[in-house]
């Protein structure tokens, strides 16, 4: 194997809106693989909203990707070459091999269950199907019967976190942008109803359609629609602090929602989590969640844009609400 | 039993900081107990910041107090007249009877035990004591070896949740407003440390005594103080909201804290209560101070103003931090 390959680095820190300027395009020669390792052509990469915090420079959950540094992301290639046992050419591996054409691969890399689409695998088996599962589950615990809203509801996450909700039996509303996002809520997922928060005013919908309060809240999104659900939660509440979408391309940290102290009155719970925590019980979810899908029970939708050079452009449709469903791009 | 009964009636709203003049005197007959009734002369009034919302007119965990009506409050009080089975003149009572000097008692009205003191009734053994003991065990749930801080910490409640984490074996910070709180926090209730938030920059002082980030923190206080905790939480911190002191006087809702969104990267649960829920266990949790105090392993203090007439004077000196300890009047 000889050639080219192409890395997208992080040429700079964003501040406010991520640019398709903070990173840059560069060529090195697709490296040979050495003892234990496998060359692997990669040929879909994921994208996900959290990747905005990580090219922050500030402490979190992960280091930051450095300056110069190619950027981190979900990927899922096919081995090209290989002196790693167990993966032959020709298999398919997801991990975090990032935005570049070509990768040295070694136990980081997963190898997937053949048959499995590429598609599959980074949405439903993905950070996004496992974020859902875990979040709406072990930290908003929905009961049957009880009311559970989910902001950025048409997006990959929310719209698997309030499906697997009505499949615990609770009545749905989904929170989400435009109207065809709207519409495919409630026609095509299941969501008892959708509100559209360009068009509606949120806090009177929630009103109207959440008159006993809302038990679990799923936010993707932060800002004025957690400050509407925070004012609107019922006693014992749960609120799962998935994202904050809204947050990540603000130059200066936005205020938090003046309705927090509602918790105290309601004896409320508003809380975080990262997924990765839960990667020793990944294949418990996965297993359900490939059983609701094959059962029809579990819609998903994917958004597959094409071409490496597109990858900045890609990642930032996240933040303009372009994408419906997971962001791919194939390769 | 003739004469006028003294009552404190909630003449208007307070729009911002509470005033005197948002209460009028009134002086009506002192009633006369009918069947199953005991006539109670109160002889101390206890007030707590969590009143503040009593008078706002908004749907919370109690009814707002009506204006026109008695302001509500806990009191201890002696029987002087009885036809309720079970009470005798001379009893001591406790309860919500409100700011008045007599009142007419019934089942609400629990019997003290014979020798209680009614400063330690209305605070260890009052929704001071009660909030302290759950809030930090069953909301907080301090492990030793943990850091725990509190806000509000030479408050009433404040003061005892710090006591409780340190025979939890947690190690404890106070943050509280002036030198003389600080010097009582740190020598004589035991605390770790102490942060005089009027004189230091909280952020920089928690950053120096809490390196391995914030476990528990035991929150009275709310605005600036709860954004620069949830700024230094460690991972799986738990954030118990018993308070927003620097909130309730506020004519518009201040905004929430900036930091929230910290709780995903911590994986970090932020929590309210309301201590009625926690009436069925008060036995438990009376038996445990009680023995505490008597040991010697938990101080307390109360602040003891003097005059029915001062009840809304006496009120005010919470939000102005004039008090030390428990508020209470003497009739």
């Amino acid at each position: 194997m000889s050639g080219m390959n192409r890395q997208w680095l992080l040429r700079s820190r964003p501040v406010g809106m991520v640019q398709e300027s903070d990173f840059e395009l560069k060529e090195t020669p697709v490296p040979a693989p050495g003892e234990g390792q496998a060359l692997v052509r990669n040929t879909y990469l994921a994208f996900e909203p959290a990747m905005r915090g990580w090219i922050e420079d500030r402490p979190s959950y992960m280091p930051p990707v450095g300056i110069g540094e190619v950027m981190r992301g979900m990927t899922v290639g096919e081995v090209v070459e290989s002196n790693f046992e167990g993966l032959a050419p020709g298999d398919l591996v997801s991990g975090m091999a990032g935005w570049q054409e070509y990768v040295l691969g070694d136990a980081l890399l997963t190898k997937l269950a053949p048959g499995t689409e590429p598609t599959f695998a980074l949405s439903i088996l993905g950070a996004t199907g496992m974020t859902a599962y875990f979040g709406l589950l072990d930290v908003g615990r929905p009961q049957a019967g009880e009311t559970v809203v989910v902001s950025g509801a048409a997006g990959a996450t929310g719209s698997i976190a309030g499906q697997i909700a009505k499949l615990q039996g609770c009545r749905v509303v989904g929170i989400a942008g435009g109207p065809e996002k709207c519409r495919w809520l409630a026609a095509e997922a299941g969501f008892d109803a959708a509100i559209d928060y360009k068009r509606e005013d949120v806090g009177v919908r929630l009103s109207e359609l959440c008159p006993d309060g809302i038990d679990v809240f799923f936010d993707n999104v932060g800002g004025e629609i957690l400050d509407a659900v925070l004012a609107r939660i019922a006693q014992k509440a749960r609120v799962v602090l998935c994202g904050a979408i809204s947050r990540y391309n603000e130059a200066e940290l936005p205020p938090g929602p003046s309705n927090y102290s509602n918790l105290t009155i309601q004896r409320g719970r508003m809380e975080g989590f990262i997924v990765m925590d839960f990667i020793p019980r990944f294949a418990e979810a996965a297993g359900k969640l490939t059983a609701w899908c094959a059962e029809g029970k579990l819609v998903w939708q994917v958004d597959v844009q094409e071409g490496f050079e597109n990858a900045p452009k890609t990642f930032l449709r996240l933040f303009s609400g372009a994408n419906v469903g997971k962001q791919l791009l194939k390769l």
